[in-house]
């Protein structure tokens, strides 16, 4: 035997053994699309993003849809990532004094029209408990659709002093806005679940800093927590909260759509309820100054502030793909699912042993250091399904243990996100996988916010403001600040024909809402006031807004 | 000038300081007294235990009454009793697998019907939103009482197979039962905030083992954080979860009243939920194994549990006195509270400021050490005022720093639970209030369970049974679990004379309740079956079973 045929030989081997893990695989790869076919989504993001919107959320099981229409069932996997948020927001505004507390969920009628403009916003949508067992109420009350005529009467009661300022209490409650709009989960719902902050400050200052200090948590929530990019700004006087003074928002971007997303908001309310619930301090620099002359009263400045699991459904939206959920490492209750693969029905009970053993093993370094990981060591389901499984419910990292990869004391590493994949040693196997955790969680925020600053157009001239907008994209503009033109903007940007279909197959056709005014107001070619024209009417611009359609 | 002379002049300027010191404390307590008169109790617990609870809860801030009755303003006082209350507990539940998931709130008449006893035991009490806005629904939705049937429909769909088991999720919420007696804070509410647990297992042993865990959990929230001690029993029949198989509760006990408090409950619903919707698993046993045949479904065990805000009520009713609240240190959001004293008009500025400088000193070093610790510097008040102040909120501990102190290198301790002053010094103050806290908080649970337990008492014969409740005892009987007995029961021990008066009057004349078979049954003296006769009927005995009149 030559040495050449030797070659030859083992040349064959290697071939033969290609052959038959390109079979393997092929093998598997068919198992995952036949797994994929029962259990994955089969509605392609791009073609009909109300229908994957759908798919994805239940077969992830975040979600499933329950027998009274606009109410949802959260199920452990979606309210995982509403705990993450809490346990953030919550920390942060303890720091800043806020105290949790807990108002009934009912309000008399009495109460909830004490403030007019509010009310009126809010009454078309209030339900109303007019029974109880068999018994009609004498009263009917209202479930709160939000609670600032609920929690006002009494903060005046509280309220005295200037000393009892600030005054700052939050709660994690649920309210019901009973829709008639065509519902969708997460995003427009009749119960939601929230926190509704509500402070009062002795001076405006105090109050507005208060608001731009929660909004931008709002917007931490989103870049920090679920990657997703967003823009502050000031609400028009026609979007803004009724019966507030003025509404900061932050807004978000769904590129498949092309449709802008109200995201949170933190109202400054001025002294409107305040004036309504009479809820007053002496003067601090009256109070005790002139002994028998009675000290001057003040009506406290006023915010409140809302996050509702709406943060779940942009994150979907935004991340999610056609295998499914794509989560953020940092909001994801598995952050790395191990899986033992290259094990045949001719694999020794010895290696499969020892695969085994080493993705256990791997489980609890990982594990212990602070990893959320999880071994996938079912035995009816073969690799191929679980990567489906997994890649469904959107698991940062997979890492692929098999017989050789213990050989080469290496893992292969498999990124949610953008599918790369890479070996990595055991050697530093936790520090390497925390790393490329948040390589991950930057990675994606990164392309969000590419997509995202790429589809705020700057438009200069109205000619090019629907066919941007029907472009998916978001457009600035600079605007004269009037009511009546944002009607018209809304008016002249939708194609009344279409007004039958859908709402979902109409967004392309909606007429665009003004979103906010940036505080992140362009630089290069300014406003300059009294010179620089409103796109829309001619008339002269104030400022640049932001206009989109939007959800 | 004798030697004589001089220790005289000593003496007399001891006398002197000694007279002063007391003018000034008697001025001190006048002005308490004062302060307490405007803010404090005026209400004695033993003379009207109804107004004094009242007086307590809103006077420490803990809760407001609200314009909706039945309904009530859980302040942050209370609310973060809750909170310690649930960060305790879901670590507990989330360690036995339990994930938080949240279903709405709204149950449709069809599901909310489906189970027939469950029904009749809630519906009388079920509220009913019937319009939205100003129109009438087509259907009325019920607010949740309960969730069973709100998740059960769910649970059928997502149960699959015997992999599936056990399923374990639980919500925090708030449900609503529109009771038409008297409400009461805390205790009975319109609506409540609660964590409700719903498992499902594949055999009843399992199921049982669970029931009991969640019974031990809901003990220690009263026993560990409350100082409350709790009796673990069985229900009877009579007193039971409607439509479950058995109810397990821990038993509280009010001193002032003598009544019982059912504080918290843990059902083994048996198969009866899963029968009415259906909730079936293969048997795995049978799965797979004979090709062809079906493999036998398999009803689920399921259980049910949950813990209300009433825990806040029981630990206020058994812990507060005369001067307010007594806060157990594990649950306080203030543990120590510090007052500079010894200052008067004339303390020079220095003096005080070294005082002040120290009680900052102290409040950092404690907190840091990770006692939540408040500095009292409010210059508009005395320090009797602050006492009387901080002594209705139950603060646990209370330290005074003087100039004198300062020179002794030492601080005055007074515990808020029995009064006790020492001085403790300075230099090892962390460790040491520390280590109080801990024996404030195991004298509290010692003095209530001493209490408690001095309160059960077993009665052989029925003439010892009347006046036992009547001496505010709680009656341990040997039973004949008969539901008619238990019925005679409550009848033959209430005055029927008394039922006009308002409830908390007819408190005393109420008839007794079964409260549960307690676990521990009476080893001495035990029943003999077929021997030991039920002392309220003469029939043969069961078991012991605790009787009392009760929430």
């Amino acid at each position: 035997m030559t040495s050449e045929t030797v070659t030859k030989d083992k040349k064959e081997v290697k071939k033969e053994k290609k052959e038959k893990k390109e079979k393997k695989e092929a093998k598997e790869a068919q198992a995952a699309v036949k797994g994929a076919s029962e259990m994955g989504i089969s509605i392609r993001k791009d073609v009909d993003f109300a229908g994957w919107y759908q798919q994805v959320l239940t077969k992830s099981e975040m979600l499933e849809y329950y027998d009274v229409s606009g109410c949802y069932i959260l199920r452990p996997y979606s309210y995982n990532v509403w705990k993450e948020i809490q346990n953030f927001f919550d920390a942060k505004i303890t720091e800043m004094g806020v105290e949790d507390t807990y108002f009934p969920m009912f309000v008399s009628n009495k109460v909830l029209e004490k403030e007019k403009d509010h009310i009126e916003g809010f009454s078309p949508e209030v339900a109303w408990v007019t029974r109880a067992g068999s018994s009609d109420l004498e009263e009917p009350v209202a479930i709160r659709p939000t609670s600032e005529t609920v929690m006002y009467p009494y903060f005046a009661k509280w309220i005295r002093s200037y000393r009892d300022l600030p005054f700052k209490v939050n709660q994690w409650n649920s309210v019901v806005r009973w829709e008639f709009k065509h519902p969708q989960p997460f995003l427009r719902t009749r119960e939601f679940l929230w926190q509704e902050g509500h402070t009062a400050h002795l001076t405006k200052e105090e109050a507005d800093t208060e608001v731009r200090e929660i909004l931008s948590l709002y917007a931490q929530v989103y870049s920090d927590l679920l990657a997703v990019p967003m823009i502050q700004g000031v609400k028009s006087d026609k979007e803004k909260f009724a019966g507030g003074l003025y509404t900061t928002t932050v807004e978000g971007y769904i590129p498949t759509t092309g449709r802008a997303i109200q995201a949170g908001t933190s109202h400054c309310l001025g002294q409107n309820f305040s004036k309504m619930f009479n809820i007053v301090v002496e003067d601090p620099d009256t109070t005790g100054k002139a002994d028998g002359e009675a000290a001057k009263k003040l009506l406290v400045w006023q915010n409140s502030w809302g996050l509702s699991t709406r943060t779940i459904g942009v994150m979907v939206m935004v991340h999610g793909d056609d295998k499914g959920l794509v989560m953020p490492p940092r909001v994801a209750s598995i952050q790395v699912v191990i899986v033992p693969c290259g094990l045949t029905v001719k694999t020794s009970q010895e290696d499969r042993r020892k695969v085994e053993d080493e993705v256990v093993r791997i489980e609890k370094a990982l594990k212990k250091a602070g990893v959320k990981t999880k071994a996938d060591l079912r035995d009816n389901y073969s690799p191929g399904f679980k990567f489906a499984h997994w890649e469904l419910r959107g698991i940062p990292l997979r890492i692929e243990v098999g017989p050789k990869d213990l050989q080469k004391e290496q893992v292969v590493v498999v990124r949610r996100d953008n599918g790369e994949k890479s070996s990595i040693p055991t050697k530093d196997l936790e520090n390497d996988i925390k790393n490329l955790l948040d390589t991950v969680q930057n990675d994606m925020y990164a392309r969000a916010k590419k997509v995202r600053d790429d589809a705020i157009v700057r438009v200069d001239k109205w000619e090019d403001f629907v066919p941007t907008l029907n472009n998916k994209c978001l457009c600035l503009i600079p605007w004269c600040d009037r009511t009546e033109c944002e009607d018209d903007i809304k008016e002249k940007s939708a194609r009344r024909d279409q007004q039958d279909e859908p709402e979902d197959e109409r967004a392309p056709s909606m007429g665009a809402k003004s979103l906010c005014m940036p505080f992140d107001q362009p630089t290069e070619n300014p406003i300059v006031l009294g010179e620089t024209k409103c796109v829309a009417c001619g008339e002269n611009a104030k400022h640049f807004m932001l206009f989109g359609r939007s959800y």
